[in-house]
């Protein structure tokens, strides 16, 4: 079995791949409805929300735009922050049901700074702010606290949050910060595979419901909630992940959610501090590196699409290549969800051994 | 474990369920390039279509939404035919998108006749056909054939058909029969979990995804189409039901479209003849039956929730009662994807103990 490295889909515990395994039930009978229940509530801790927690049958992508598209109007003015290719996908969506969107684009590798946030609130009247927490494509982590600490201080606008590759590995206080809808999808932080995905609705939010005229059905907030309160989900589940999210959040709460958050952190630093040692320089501006994925430059003289693909076939090690206009220009290492510092350390030494088959010279002082 | 009876997700083979547990890849790697091109080319022998079949990670309702919204624009004249309450959904769909939509509404149990199509279609200058081939609700499959010769013959209408629990278990000719989308979903025919959905789009598809203006990013066919081109889904996919689609459809190449069709309408024969020897009443105009559910009426006397309910606890044995206006009234049996026959009898004698349990008299010259 290779070993996998990427920003999700992560590999999974042997425990939870078994459960994936578990004969069909009826997912309009109590078997689901103790099952929906269960999830539910493993899902809160991380979270940090009493409000609703609705479960979704489809990507990340897929709860971007529900967040989207069951709070928004067409014609709503909507600030799109974006810091990287997640943060341009979420703007679009709201583009293609017709908001008006005004960007503020922060240059790729950089964080969306609270002053940032707070000058281009006062440029105009938003119903909405869309934020990325953690941009998968920069390895950078947005510091959410303090921005959404400004659009609550600075508007009326709702707060809807991409949380797909940080919900689940880091500390998110969804109530207390006074974040309106936050997204999250299955094979990121969950210790599960892909297939679906999650939104919290806050009172804000579920205002904004009543009014918004987007059109949706299938990722229509309303449907879901109405009946995950009978203990059902709206349409046919993907159930192998439900099944492993069952087992996945029991673990997560044996592990408890501040030594997960200090695993992923503890693990993020290494991994920062190996890169160095390899003479390496991280994309993403220290100060809001990501505990979750480290995006590193391609060394000159090195050919970025040589470098995952060696990885890959000479030594079973999987790592993600940049995306869209970084593609060849950086590598991304993931570490969130269910990892082991060993299989950290095992991928870093076959980047090593990558790097020098491919004429890297590590400088002098880097660990060998 | 339950003998799970409803009209899917059915019970999943054990090769398959083993396949379930396969530990995540990366999505954008070869190893899924390879696994996409085997699933699609296996399932080609049942969509019985050269055209491009595109895989989706949600339920049928999501790609029932996927074949409007990609297809038809606001105020678009479209004719939905419904024979029961998915038929209605698939209406409703088309509604929520802004389309105006006409309905064929054919009294719940029975079928759209060819000629009922025919005298709809001289009403008004559709742009969209929507029709139901199996519907679950009511255990009915309409003559898709006739109707799809109807369509073509009498309109430039786009087909789209809704072959969610059909496809996979009846013949379908997508590219003889001249059908522009037609969608199904892994749960029902296809001897796997819920989580994918899959559309099939002809050329009259394609060119009518040209002009469509209904908003879409999720399920957008052009994106899936685009990344399917390179290998890739365009989001991050529901991995394990992959995995066992890639098993699944090799059974099923094993045993063969012609035999899994025999199988069906076998099993679903002997359930009709079942069910009349109890004494019972189908739900289903006889000529109509479907080959993947069958809906009885609930004999006089007898709570149908109850019913349910008590082969449940009393005898392990799960099976579907009637959907909204049919709550209580019906009951639903499930015989497609992957069965045996003594699954079929066992559940049969669990109705006959609970039907006698409840007080139920089984007509002289019944079988005991």
């Amino acid at each position: 079995m290779a070993n996998l490295r990427i920003p999700g889909p992560t590999p999974i515990p042997d425990d939870v791949r078994a459960a994936l395994s578990t004969q069909m039930i009826n997912h309009r009978g109590p078997e689901f409805a103790a099952l929906l229940e269960r999830v539910t509530e493993g899902l809160r801790p991380f979270f940090r929300t009493e409000s609703d927690i609705l479960i979704y049958t489809c990507s990340g992508t897929g709860v971007l735009e529900a967040a989207i598209v069951n709070t928004l109007s067409p014609g709503d003015k909507v600030l799109a922050i974006s810091i990287g290719s997640f943060g341009d996908r979420f703007g679009a969506i709201a583009e293609t049901y017709g908001a008006e969107v005004e960007r503020l684009n922060i240059e790729w590798g950089g964080a969306a700074e609270p002053d940032a946030v707070r000058d281009a609130l006062r440029g105009g009247d938003y119903q909405a702010v869309l934020v990325t927490h953690n941009e998968t494509s920069t390895g950078v982590e947005n510091p959410l606290r303090a921005i959404a600490q400004v659009v609550r201080a600075e508007s009326k606008a709702l707060l809807l949050v991409d949380a797909v590759s940080s919900m689940g590995c880091v500390p998110i206080e969804t109530d207390n910060w006074g974040i309106d809808v936050i997204v999250t999808g299955s094979q990121k932080g969950w210790e599960v595979p892909p297939g679906l995905a999650m939104a919290a609705v806050g009172p804000r939010g579920w205002e904004a419901f009543k009014r918004a005229k987007m059109p949706r059905f299938y990722l229509d907030f309303g449907k879901h909630k109405d009946f995950a309160d009978k203990g059902q989900p709206p349409w046919t589940p993907a159930l192998p992940v439900m099944f492993g999210l069952d087992v996945s959040l029991k673990r997560m709460a044996d592990e408890g959610p501040g030594a997960i958050f200090d695993r992923h952190a503890a693990a993020a630093a290494n991994i920062r501090g190996q890169m160095r040692k390899l003479g390496l320089e991280l994309f993403a501006d220290e100060r809001y590196a990501s505990n979750t994925v480290t995006a590193v430059k391609v060394p000159t003289g090195v050919d970025g699409k040589a470098l995952t693909a060696k990885m890959r076939t000479d030594y079973d090690t999987v790592i993600a290549g940049g995306q869209g206009k970084l593609a060849g220009q950086i590598f991304r290492f993931g570490h969130l969800g269910w990892f082991e510092q060993q299989e950290l350390d095992d991928a870093v030494d076959a980047l090593r051994k990558t790097l020098v088959d491919l004429g890297y010279r590590i400088p002098a002082g880097a660990s060998a």
